[in-house]
């Protein structure tokens, strides 16, 4: 089963008004820069990065520069030696000078990793969920790349982790029998008005979500606590309010507003200042402590997040697989936080396609904590198969794959490129 | 004077055997992405970024992409606003996703802003060191971005230390005088041999350099440990010996090398582990002190800088202008390390052309000490203005603009692709 054909794909999607936007990103345009893979008997994988639309032709151009290493390999021998093969990707010796292991290049490897993976899965006939949960300890650990990673965890520790922390197989059954809690971000974008979002979060609420995330960073800290303070108490005591300020703030201003909305019992605190400044987000924790500060969706590589770990600046840990170069790299990140006691809950909201089938993995096979993962429903319609949620939790994907294919003819419409190689 | 055109080039020059090549790098194929502006009354000016080769083409990609955020500007404001300017373009809503402020996107906006601060220079018909010796301290505040650094350094802070600093006049005189020192990092690739490096290293000094680089990161650290020796042994003691480790190991790795070459008496050890691990560099430069730990060429922006500056993590900062993202960041990063007491030493490899400038504005502004500048000769003979070193130091350019524009002929026989955005 030789890979003999890589389609890039630069698709942009519509999105409604307003959807979407928060502090930075005002004007979002949803786009996936998508690899398609075919082998030599017809199989067809798909792997995406997302994006908010311009740009989305450079990490197209990305994907495209890792054809000749992906060309001709056999699907079986790749997804027996991954971890190592991954590697050798993401430490090529002309393209890692563009990161290295960050920006498009990670992006686009990102996307080429899904597309393997995605191969690998439907070879199997497993749902990516079930692919990982069938691989041994030893197999898991043969997929991670613990090279800049050995200070905090190596081989022989996350092999111990491995055999410790998975839950037994009753309980793995009762969590796929009652499915997956999630929530839905879409509620609570910052173009939104106070009231909207009361009605948006009550109407989350009546569909059997137990959490809301909410942006802020309104002109003024006291506008973004009074949105706050007006869902907390329409929603009541026992549903989690989460707050996101996606990185607008510096570090002083991020504590003054954390402190403001310690009020609304915030359940986390995600992306206070720049996702680069580790030391800044170690600041903003222990001024706000007890408040959990969340970050992730945009630390690039596991080097990055192994800093967030040891410098204890956050403590839910958000990875997210299509910013991360792909599987390998989110298994370090999974494995790092849960030796540390971290709970992992990816930045899902457009990718909660694939992020849907990692939280099983990480709650099933690491035993972290049963808390909610993000979903943002905008381009539910565009995917073979959406994502199922039942009153407020995912269920199981059932079909084999990684859940990242597109309709054909969502992308006969939305694919502003289309790249054969041969 | 308005901005009517960009041509974005991906340009690749032939190498001679074994050179450029580090631990990690093994194969490079020295190239620019390549930003040329042109205005309504026919000035011309060139950015560059730097690349080994594959992925060049991506980022071409990215400076294409920031062609409608320049397009029709007038080159005269936007140097007397650069600062907000490149902000806005750095957190461009929808390009940031890239980054942000790191990889492809933001090697892209340093071509791009290297081809605007050219055609501010030449507009004033000075050499960029002329330029940035010219403006007051209030401009050069103007020109940086403190959002995400004012809790290191802040514009009030920043203006007390330019107008402490600044050499007085009689020094800088005697300093252009005298030029600038550097080293010529291309005696000691690791594709080299033991024999080959002493040799070189020999020439180097009669030529009159006073500083000697070489590249570690050899299958044993005992190798390395013996090719250094070797070095030190045949020039002696007065002359500083650098080593580079090119981010090959792990933090115990490096450690255990970094003593088994401290009795060569090594002058800086740079890039120790990968270029995104802080608190591993700090983990290096503690267990090695008093060695100066070195680094910064793959620092992507001055939020990493500044973590790892706070850290304690290195002594010597190495930021490239073609990686952060151009003068602006660059001129952040200066700032943030004159404040901690750091030399600012630029990873000028293959850019000397535009470092040149900028650490006659360190040395003479900022009043940092004069310590060697990098060098690397291979691409000399493509530019229209190549670096002049004489006995060892760099004579300052006379020419107009940063020193970025490339022969004609040489855009003609190696661009490999050529675009024209009107």
């Amino acid at each position: 089963m030789k890979i003999t054909q890589m389609t890039a794909l630069d698709v942009r999607f519509p999105m409604p008004p307003g959807a979407g936007s928060d502090s930075l990103h005002v004007d979002p345009l949803y786009s996936f820069a998508t690899c398609k893979l075919r082998t030599d008997d017809g199989l067809e994988g798909t792997g995406i990065t997302f994006t908010l639309g311009r740009g989305n032709e450079v990490v197209t151009a990305a994907i495209r520069a890792f054809w000749p290493f992906v060309r001709g390999h056999d699907v079986a021998e790749l997804a027996a030696d991954l971890g190592a093969r991954w590697r050798a990707w993401a430490n090529e010796s002309q393209l890692r000078w563009l990161g290295p292991h960050k920006g498009a290049i990670h992006l686009g490897l990102a996307a080429v990793t899904g597309a393997i993976v995605d191969l690998w899965a439907r070879s199997e006939g497993k749902p990516l969920w079930r692919l990982l949960l069938d691989l041994s300890p030893e197999q898991l650990v043969a997929l991670a790349d613990f090279s800049t990673i050995s200070d905090v965890i190596d081989e022989a520790g996350a092999l111990e982790l491995l055999r410790e922390r998975r839950l037994p197989e009753a309980e793995i059954a009762a969590q796929l029998e009652r499915g997956y809690p999630g929530y839905d971000t879409s509620v609570g974008w910052l173009g939104y008005s106070r009231d909207q979002l009361v009605t948006n979060a009550l109407s989350s609420v009546g569909r059997g979500f137990r959490a809301v995330k909410l942006k802020v960073g309104s002109p003024d800290i006291a506008t973004d606590a009074d949105r706050v303070a007006a869902v907390r108490e329409a929603v009541g005591p026992e549903i989690l309010v989460m707050v996101d300020a996606n990185q607008c703030w510096s570090v002083p201003r991020a504590i003054e507003a954390g402190r403001a909305l310690a009020s609304s019992d915030v359940f986390w605190f995600e992306e206070p200042v720049h996702p680069d400044d580790v030391l800044g987000y170690r600041d903003v924790a222990t001024a706000l402590a007890p408040m959990r500060i969340a970050g992730g969706e945009h630390v690039p590589n596991q080097v990055v997040f192994k800093n967030f770990i040891r410098a204890g600046a956050i403590q839910v840990a958000q990875p997210d697989v299509v910013r991360l170069g792909g599987l390998p790299e989110f298994l370090g990140v999974a494995l790092m936080a849960a030796e540390a006691g971290i709970p992992v809950l990816p930045h899902a909201g457009e990718t909660s396609q694939i992020h849907q089938h990692l939280i099983l993995f990480t709650r099933c096979v690491l035993g972290l904590p049963e808390l909610p993962l993000e979903t943002i429903p905008h381009l539910a319609e565009h995917f073979v198969d959406p994502v199922q949620i039942v009153k407020g939790r995912y269920r199981p994907p059932t079909v084999p794959g990684i859940g990242a294919a597109l309709q054909p003819d969502s992308l006969a419409r939305h694919a502003a490129t289309t790249e054969v190689l041969t």
